[in-house]
């Protein structure tokens, strides 16, 4: 499996292809877009500069499952490298009609689309499109079911090393909350990995903790001792269906056990950093003075998703150091 | 009514101003628009190129009925010829509040848009607009009712053209299914009676076919019989409101006595094409085997839709050839 | 509150820094606004023509209520001056699961957005997002509650200044209908006092008057009473609720005593001009061969709406005389 992702993803040149997943995508890659994004960032000194990478391309948003900020993230990334962007509203397509999602892909296909980022509630569904998708089109994951969301997991990797340094083994990076059901903590968990982390932990209630997550990782029931001398805190967001579903007892209680507050965060390093991937239930995974205390980097994480999306982006129409 | 609907299209000197329906626009006008397309197509050789035919216009994709597909394509159109274009969604807009759509086209027309791309549930409402529009502003429509899908009729044209030569007089071209609810049938009719299409078909449960299709068509209600010779098969989505209403017995039915199979494609031509306006039911008109069969054309199609809506476009604002 | 308000919306240098409301707005300020949407006419002659103005910034449409018109108004003038438009609808957004305003605005302030077109049901959102957004970041307010809809004032008051020249203290100016819950009323007081407008009225039903218009306006309950002699009439929408809450009849009987028709229009000045902000409820306070009459400038408000807009935009970022 990993071959054949690694396969679809690089094809034989080595290049990228598409972004699907993390799972399996080379050392040398991901460092690779994290460097390309650094030199966005540099090029466009803070300020948003045009870049015409993507001149002439079209990029459509094909968003399965409704997601506002992820979507302006990816429409921004691409018209700031001189895209057309389209945004393909699902919800009001014929995709409502039966028309399957294929038949839709093909459809903007024909239209002579370039580059598809997918949001789909099924898990599989980029890859499955990457898969029928025609030579030179490119797919790029934007979240599918619990599975993957790639670009968080390289934005949260950027944003490690921008504030802690490209040295990922001496490291301690823990994630709290649901990881059973998180495509965002998948995702982290394979880059993190890839870059070496040398110490690696997860922490959560039982019922939202895998039991696969194999080697290499420490698992915590909990947060106090987990947060021992941790370098970073990557906070996830609850999903209030885990309190219908009876996973998590109450708000309340979930904060009391699992939320982010000052007393917490000071059991990690003094200049540990905060995560979260947004958007934050405040005052249920993570306390308000902490979201917006000095430790916080979650802004920074939705700056640097800007300038990674648009290094994948680069690098999949095959534009070479920016 | 002819005389009255071609004065409003040409203007006094002949040149397009506005594009309701295919009823009655001279030939030359529509091979015009076929050729000008193809120029397009050559130019831009099968890669997207931009042309600067529409910059500084506005162009308003004002649809009163929901379409992503058509939409996108006429949005896609507009900005590879550099126009800024603005969807306008009717389903937010003020039109709910008890706004007429005269005085929505009235407010767009002072911000100084230049062309609407109009699609309405109601027959003959974008004739109504194009009626009441400024000077200099055209209409554009994109299907109205089960009146007219003009630009639908010119791509199926196109399509034709380019898989069978320009001498539609020896051609036998058949079109399959609701007829009489359909506007892609009507302008479809339309467009081959204008190029002289030498042997014209229909075919469909008599529930769905029209009474006054006039000399020159020949119409069938067993599909076996009506495929035979034919070059060109032009199947048509089945609506479900058609099964509500008790016209069509049941989808398996439909696909038993109207459904295109392999079986019956081969009893037109050896190099018949398939076409079909999408989104398709796959399994109630035709047989995925077909659908994406070597004789299908259906993402032809597609593509050639954006050049010839290009192509719609430029003649609108009086581009020279391109 | 006022110098507070100055001080947000000038910043230390004078300099428009974001424009929640015309109250307190200084005269000169107000006066250079109309100065340069007149310049920005003038430059594009009429015609559309792009100014590079905000070439390479980013314009997010941030509307907590739906309002397509507006929305296309700012989307249309944002992309004439060349910037990048977002269109962010909160309506599917993840304020919608909880984030809150300032965390959407925050979110998309870190992608690098440049200037925030908000509408908002609760009065004072845009003014409080003014007063916490970063550096550089600015805030057109495009309608809070009742409370202020500044862009509309400011074109009210260009196109009152197009007809009747800028002498304001000469003219009689009468606003009609729903003063008391509009926003719309509540810009134009503010701007046409400032200007220096000489017979100031309001007229409506006494449950739809405020009862603190201060000194300077006369107050009507009487319409034909109140259009005596004045230069310009200016009808606000009914809104349908009114009428659930009771404070108003019926439709039939507002237009009775409160609908502008021909007969009541020939009180005012002979070259008097109709105004009204629209969407118009047609039979309800206005009647169609007046709103559709020689001196109805309904449709000049529209455009002139657009370069408002763009001078508004230019002032904010910085642009010079245009």
């Amino acid at each position: 499996m990993a071959a054949d992702l690694r396969a679809l993803q690089l094809g034989d040149d080595g290049r990228l292809r598409h972004l699907v997943t993390l799972d399996g995508l080379p050392k040398a890659v991901l460092v690779d877009l994290l460097d390309t994004a650094a030199a966005i960032a540099a090029a466009t000194g803070g300020k948003v500069k045009k870049l015409p990478v993507l001149r002439g391309r079209t990029v459509v948003n094909l968003f399965f499952e409704p997601s506002t900020r992820t979507r302006t993230s990816f429409e921004l990334a691409a018209s700031r490298l001189s895209a057309d962007v389209v945004n393909f509203d699902v919800a009001n397509s014929s995709t409502t009609k039966g028309e399957s999602v294929l038949d839709t892909l093909r459809t903007l296909e024909a239209m002579h689309c370039d580059l598809f980022v997918v949001r789909h509630k099924e898990n599989g569904t980029p890859e499955y499109l990457a898969r029928h998708v025609r030579d030179g089109v490119s797919i790029v994951n934007a979240g599918d079911g619990n599975n993957a969301h790639p670009t968080q997991g390289l934005l949260d990797a950027y944003t490690i090393r921008a504030h802690k340094g490209a040295d990922f083994q001496r490291l301690g990076v823990l994630l709290v909350g649901d990881i059973l059901h998180s495509r965002v903590a998948r995702s982290n968990l394979h880059a993190l990995r890839t870059l070496g982390v040398g110490d690696l932990r997860v922490c959560g209630p039982r019922a939202l903790l895998p039991t696969d997550l194999g080697a290499g990782v420490q698992v915590f029931e909990d947060f106090d001792r987990a947060l021992r001398g941790v370098d970073v805190v990557m906070m996830l967001r609850l999903q209030k269906e885990r309190m219908q579903e009876a996973l998590v007892p109450s708000e309340a209680e979930y904060f009391r056990q699992y939320g982010l507050d000052a007393r917490r965060l000071s059991l990690a390093r003094p200049d540990a950093i905060v995560m979260h991937p947004g958007p934050m239930n405040r005052g249920v995974e993570i306390a308000s003075d902490v979201a917006d205390g000095p430790q916080s980097v979650i802004l920074d994480q939705v700056s640097n998703g800007l300038v990674v999306r648009m290094a994948v982006m680069a690098r999949l129409v095959g534009a070479g150091p920016v």
